[in-house]
C-alpha cells in the first residue's frame, strides 16, 4: 500500500479565502460532490472513526478520503488499507491547517468525477482549521473523552463552526472524570443548533447513527 | 478565586521573534527566573501535571504560572486553588501559540521580581507553538496515552524542540493501543538528547522523578 498519491499543498496565492471557499463550495454542488471537512486535536480518532465509518457507507455511496498532514503518509496508507476506497494524503509543508485553495488542490488530486463524497481529515489542531473556510459542504469535529469535558470552554470556534459534535473514546469513560452532560451542554451554549453523537469508534458503538446523519444530510443537501 | 489577573496578549510588533527570544532568554538568566515553555495537544494534561509539580517543587523553588489560553480562566483558577502559588491567565486574542513578546507581556504582569521558575503553559496545540521561540529557557512538552504513539511521526517540530517529554496517563495504557517502547524509539529518532518520563499526573506516579529532572537542570543553568 505505499503507493499512496501524495500531494503537496500551502498556502493559496488568493487573499480572500473567503470568496475562495464559496466559489468551491458552489463547484461541489454542481457536480453533486459532498465534501466534509474534519477536525479535531492530535489523536482524538479521526482515522479510525473514518474507518469505521466509511465501511458503513460505502455500500451506498462512492467515497473519497484526503488526509491532510504536517508528515506521514500513516493515515492515507491506513485508510485504503482498512476501507478500499480512494485515499490520497496531503501535505501541508508545516501549515496548521488548510484553506480553500489547499483543498481545491487536494480535491483536483483525488479526481471527484467518479465520487458522491468526500471526507477531508483536517491537521489535528483544535485553533487553526477552524478559522479557514476549506470550503467543504459542512464542518464536523470530534472531541475524544480523554480530553476533557472543559474543551468547548477553552476552543469555542471549533464548536460554533461544527455541525456535528462526535464525542468519541465513550468506552473509556469509566476511567476518564469526564461528565457528558455538562460537556453537551456546554456544546449547546457554543452552538444551539449542534447535533452531538457519541460513539466509540474503537468498539463501533454508534458508528450506525452516524451513518444514517450523514444519509440524511446528503440528501438534504442535494434537494436544496 | 476569581480575582485571577487575566492578561490579553497578542502578536508582538517585533518583526524579528528569534532576535527577541534570545533577549528575553538573556534578561532572565541575568535576573535568575527560569522559564519553562509547556507544550501538548488540549487535554494531554498540562494543568494536572502542573499542579502536581508544582505542590512537590514549591517546597524549594518559588513558582509562578501563566496560563495561555484563547479563552477562559479555568486554569489559572485551578493552579491557584490547588497549588497557591502565584498564577496569571494569558488570554491570546484567538492567535494559536505564543511568541517572545507575548511572553514578556505574560512575565512583566507575573512580577518575576519574587520569583526563581515560572512555567509558561502554552495553548494546546501540537503545531503553532513549537514554530514561535517564545524566549523561555526550555522548552518540554506532554504527549499523552490516549493520543497514540504515531504522535512523534506526525507532529515532527515540537518533538525535536523539546528537552523533555513527558508521557502522561499511563494510568490508562491497560485501555488504549499504546506502545511504551515504540513511541519512545519515535521521539529519540526525532530528538535523540530528549528525556522522556513516563508518569501519571493523575495517581502521582513518577511526578518526583519530573521533579529531580527539573532541579538539576535548574542547578545546571544557575551555574552556566
Amino acid at each position: 500500500m505505499s503507493e499512496i498519491k501524495t500531494i503537496v499543498v500551502n498556502r493559496s496565492a488568493y487573499a480572500d479565502n473567503d470568496l475562495e471557499a464559496n466559489a468551491l463550495r458552489a463547484y461541489l454542488k454542481d457536480r453533486g460532490v459532498f465534501v466534509v471537512n474534519l477536525m479535531s486535536s492530535p489523536g482524538a480518532g479521526k482515522t479510525t472513526t473514518l474507518t469505521k465509518l466509511i465501511n458503513v457507507l460505502k455500500k451506498d455511496l462512492r467515497i473519497g478520503v484526503m488526509e491532510a498532514d504536517i508528515d506521514s503518509d500513516v493515515d492515507a496508507i491506513s485508510i485504503a488499507k482498512n476501507t478500499g476506497v480512494k485515499s490520497i494524503q496531503l501535505h501541508t509543508s508545516g501549515m496548521c491547517h488548510l484553506d480553500a485553495g489547499m483543498t481545491k488542490k487536494g480535491l483536483d488530486g483525488i479526481n471527484i468525477s467518479d465520487l458522491d463524497l468526500v471526507f477531508l481529515e483536517n491537521v489535528g489542531n483544535l485553533v487553526c482549521p477552524a478559522e479557514f473556510d476549506t470550503g467543504a459542504s459542512m464542518d464536523i469535529m470530534i472531541l475524544s473523552i480523554p480530553e476533557g469535558d472543559d474543551k468547548p470552554l477553552k476552543y469555542p470556534l471549533v464548536f460554533e463552526k461544527c455541525d456535528l459534535v462526535i464525542i468519541n473514546k465513550i468506552d473509556a469513560l469509566p476511567y476518564f472524570d469526564f461528565d457528558l452532560e455538562k460537556c453537551k451542554k456546554a456544546i449547546k451554549i457554543r452552538n444551539p443548533n449542534a447535533t452531538i453523537i457519541p460513539i466509540s469508534a474503537k468498539t463501533g458503538e454508534n458508528i450506525d447513527q452516524v451513518a444514517i446523519y450523514f444519509k440524511e444530510k446528503i440528501q438534504n443537501w442535494k434537494e436544496k
